[in-house]
């Protein structure tokens, strides 16, 4: 499944709030899913008539969904581990000098995205793990919550019902904006399940975020898969080579198959070429170009 | 700088013991270090001709070299972070599925190599990162040490003279076996006075270590270069479209270099075409193929 439209001006964000199965949770409720993406597109677009560039924009999208308890798997209210705790990581690149920024495996600090961002700013280094991660992100003066704050009765019964139904998706955002700048950023709670320490592919630059002068790319779905595939490196890679957006985020999809998995990915080029493509059910999603209605689609 | 021949028969083996200056250390212990490079390639050689393929071949190669107390920045013996401790990381790859195991930030496991090979086999993640990834090495059966047992006098004089000389680096190893099977695997103690927490290229799946059906890649120098390059990725989809892997490392290795740092890197293809190339001033590093002696370079 794929979106995709010719390019036109700037700027241009789009919103993912993670690939899944067409599940009840989505059907049921639609509408919220929809005003929520509704509201993130606002938060970016917000951003950017703030004067914000690309990376303020990407960071309001992200932000907004991670603050929302009961529909996104980010921040408060993530999946739970198997061992019913929240590990959260998140992912931030922005394209003109590919300056990355990345946390996995946070447990206290309430906006895994601002400590993504703390670390492109202020450490010599691109992924902190880990308690350690969590006590950078204290000493850059990021809210820190007690453990038990990220754990919802909705994930609970989720863990507990062993269920693989998709209840909240990993969230991402890419940004093409007025002057040629691009950025991605994702945030996820990881996989329902998933042991303690798992670091996934959202915090893993060129798996499961990338930026670059020429494409921005956030992904959802089987992180495993997207890292043994390269997904978002790969599709960068074709794209600065010449292949259309649309045709390399097919082919990096295809290779998570190959991989074994499935999953969807965002992507915004410097001349506003975008698509939305995911080879799960559904994807909730969120298209806005500059002059334009956002485009917003749920269960489909 | 860049090494490399025309293909041959299999098997073939590459070993580098981390890209870096010309320093002291490399050319007062020139002959320690070769004795050392000549004793690793003769492990993966014996696992070889045992009936082992690729991946015991790199695993035979890496595990010697975190054995080595005095030379190599991997197991005991690694660089310290900024605070005294020793962090380790190592990943593994298998080019046929691309299966993948990869962990970081170990503390008491002796042998993280052999971790990355459990997290391959027994785990269905790809990284494990932190205390859980040394509980999941005990689970496995693996050794487990006292957190000093890593930290050498040596390493601890390195850190309190702020000295950034070269003093062992990163080690890996790439092979592909006579059934055409390839593989990588690289372990490092990471960068000298890192963060506690930091996650480098090593781990990091197509940024410092990569293997697929056509390419085996192994990358040390400024990982976080490497990370914001998605260097092994890179070079590795060049040569499935075709490009020639000498050519294809130099292009990794100038992204890398656009992305502000240098290092080297090594690969061999399923058609016996390899690379052994570096922007630092020097970078150990073994060629074996069968029926040859192999060839060792230290300070160069």
């Amino acid at each position: 499944v794929s979106d995709s439209e010719h390019p036109t001006s700037a700027p241009i964000v789009l919103i993912h709030s993670g690939a899944g199965g067409r599940t009840e949770d989505l059907l049921t409720r639609g509408e919220d899913y929809r005003a929520a993406l509704a509201a993130t597109i606002a938060r970016a677009r917000a951003a950017l008539e703030a004067g914000g560039d690309a990376v303020a924009a990407v960071l309001a999208a992200v932000t907004f969904m991670e603050d929302d308890v009961d529909l996104f798997n980010a921040g408060r209210g993530s999946v739970l581990c198997r061992d019913g705790t929240v590990e959260m990581s998140a992912g931030l690149m922005r394209g003109a000098d590919r300056a990355a920024g990345a946390v996995a495996n946070l447990r206290t600090t309430r906006r895994p995205i601002h400590a993504a961002q703390a670390v492109l700013i202020d450490s010599p280094h691109v992924l902190l793990a880990g308690p350690a991660a969590d006590a950078f992100a204290e000493r850059a003066g990021l809210e820190q919550c007690p453990v038990d704050y990220f754990v919802t009765e909705r994930q609970q019964q989720r863990l507990a019902q062993g269920s693989g139904d998709f209840v909240g998706g990993t969230v991402g955002a890419v940004c093409l904006d007025g002057q040629g700048g691009l950025a991605a950023a994702t945030s996820t709670g990881g996989r329902p399940g998933q042991w303690p320490g798992r670091v996934g592919d959202t915090p893993s630059i060129g798996a499961g975020t990338w930026a670059d002068d020429r494409v921005a790319v956030s992904c959802t779905g089987d992180g495993e898969a997207f890292i043994r595939s390269g997904a978002s490196r790969r599709l960068a890679l074709d794209v600065s080579r010449g292949t259309a957006v649309e045709e390399a985020g097919a082919a990096a999809l295809a290779d998570v198959a190959a991989a074994g998995g499935t999953g969807g990915l965002i992507a915004v080029t410097s001349s506003g070429e975008v698509t939305l493509a995911f080879t799960t059910a559904a994807m909730g999603r969120v298209l806005w170009r500059a002059g334009s209605e956002p485009e917003i689609w749920v269960a489909d």
